[in-house]
């Protein structure tokens, strides 16, 4: 993130106003040649007089990240004997929460393919008996476009009563009439990540699945107008939690977290947590409801904090559409 | 790996005869499932009430791993106030190197769905003009089988030059006449991983090639034979770095590491460790010559360490094959 550097062994050194990009040999071409598009950045490669030449030029206290293992910290103990390591919660990933426009362009790009890809992939795609595996293996290589994306996890695609396991491996399970469908999936592009939730049903749905849709639709909208520019997180969730009522003990996780080159990442949007939202995150909303046996929803958008209205960078219908065996489309609730 | 269960939270603990796992309500079904078929650990799921009562029952030094981050740390001292954490290196690591019968058998499985595919894979696939990237994604889908498998890890795809580095990325380098082509690559089945380098040309290559191919096979299946039960890595590296001469300053990375559900893990075969080979590990042997701005060469097998010779899990030939524009194959170099 700091360097623009990504390799199997490497870390940056910052001090007074000096920085470092420490690697070893095998990204010597690689590294100097980005060296040269950051200014400022010094290439120090990581060699057997490495501790002699430069680590025992450091001394005093030093922030760590505290993402670091116990391991990578014995080596740096090993590596600058001279300097107090001090773990730091949230050095960078605190830097990280605020998004440039460059950052806010490459993650609206790779939300844009999967907004313009999932429903005609659907529509191709869905057919009795095709199990949530397959559907899965086909869904990846239709969003990574023969590898100009990757993806940001292994999208879920749950049927029926898998959906209602927020965190379902797809399986075996096959598609019949009357499923509902949950799809939760990303790509990146240029290393930074997308994430987002749809539903859709395949034939018809209960009526209880057709009423639980329009009532989290509802929430997740009027939320959705919620996320401004210094909101309390703890506040956005605990909103979504009141309008659910009785069905909140069916919603069995928090609202939503930052994403950026991880998928997961600051802040996150809980109860548990204390913090507000601010200018420029990119963060997402994904309340969800989940019936054990039965069924799930999960309604989730990507989008960027501004003043006033956040934008919404997933376009994909929230419409709950109806597939049938020949891809035909049949929208059961219209968003509002 | 102790427990058999998998997902975003949880851990094992252990305290005289008692062997717990914690994780969160999200996988109370799934954890409790598992438990009933490993007999003797009890299932604790962490909540509000946690510190109360469960982590304040402990107290005294317990041994945790140091690849835990410095974050999780923080939380376990949180969580288990009256523990004193004593940080180990390799405290399971060094247990998961020797592999049970049923391991080895998921990792030989793996491998051999990887024999199986790899070459008529590149019969179909090897024309003038498709690129790095365009070839590591039809790859990649051939080796998950419609996610049937894993991905031990993103392929490696190098072309000419490119495979000169020895972690390179697959580019938009394309291929054509008088390549060289280097593919390293592993499936997962049931989590472990298989992990295969192997070298191709497409068309003739040049005198320089063919003799330093012929020169590295040799050299590879000389050291295969040594890797047995209780010989010093150490040894086994500095024999092939004895046996290159002065084509050793061009082999600039170790010889192998373990395998498991890990691609890389314990043990590092290279002269900078003092470990030596047991029985039952499941290792690779992985010399390669790298010539920059000309090709590479790494010839990868996948071994388990017996008494006396290795079984060698990755069966592909190490003859140096050559393939033309419609997926004739022409064998260059016969492996002995």
């Amino acid at each position: 993130y700091l360097t623009g550097f990504w390799g199997s062994f490497g870390f940056y050194l910052e001090h007074n106003d000096k920085k470092y990009l420490i690697t070893d040999g095998r990204y010597t071409g690689k590294a100097s040649e980005l060296m040269k598009e950051r200014a400022g950045i010094e290439l120090v490669i990581f060699d057997t007089k490495f501790v002699e030449i430069f680590g025992k030029n450091f001394s005093g206290d030093f922030q760590c990240e505290n993402s670091l293992t116990l391991a990578q910290l014995a080596n740096f103990k090993k590596w600058f004997p001279e300097i107090n390591f001090i773990p730091t919660p949230g050095l960078i990933e605190a830097q990280r929460q605020i998004k440039s426009e460059a950052e806010i362009k490459k993650i609206t790009q790779a939300q844009a393919h999967v907004d313009q890809v999932l429903i005609p992939f659907l529509q191709k795609n869905l057919k009795s008996g095709i199990s949530e595996k397959t559907l899965q293996f086909h869904l990846e290589n239709t969003l990574k476009a023969e590898n100009k994306y990757g993806l940001s996890f292994d999208p879920i695609v749950a049927f029926g009563e898998n959906s209602a396991i927020p965190h379902h491996e797809p399986s075996e399970r096959t598609l019949k009439l009357g499923d509902n469908i949950l799809i939760d999936c990303g790509v990146t592009l240029d290393r930074y990540c997308s994430d987002v939730t749809r539903n859709f049903v395949f034939g018809e749905p209960s009526k209880k699945y057709l009423e639980k849709y329009a009532k989290l639709l509802n929430i997740q909208n009027q939320v959705l107008k919620n996320y401004t520019d210094k909101i309390s997180v703890k506040e956005l969730d605990q909103t979504v939690r009141d309008l659910m009522g009785d069905d909140s003990q069916f919603y069995t996780h928090s609202l939503g977290h930052g994403v950026g080159i991880e998928v997961h990442e600051s802040p996150r949007i809980s109860t548990k947590s204390s913090e507000t939202l601010e200018a420029n995150q990119v963060v997402t909303c994904e309340p969800g409801l989940y019936y054990p046996g039965e069924f799930g929803i999960r309604i989730e958008d990507l989008l960027v904090i501004r003043n006033q209205e956040p934008d919404i960078l997933s376009k994909i219908t929230k419409d709950l559409i109806s597939f049938n065996e020949v891809g035909d489309i049949h929208v059961l609730i219209k968003d509002s």
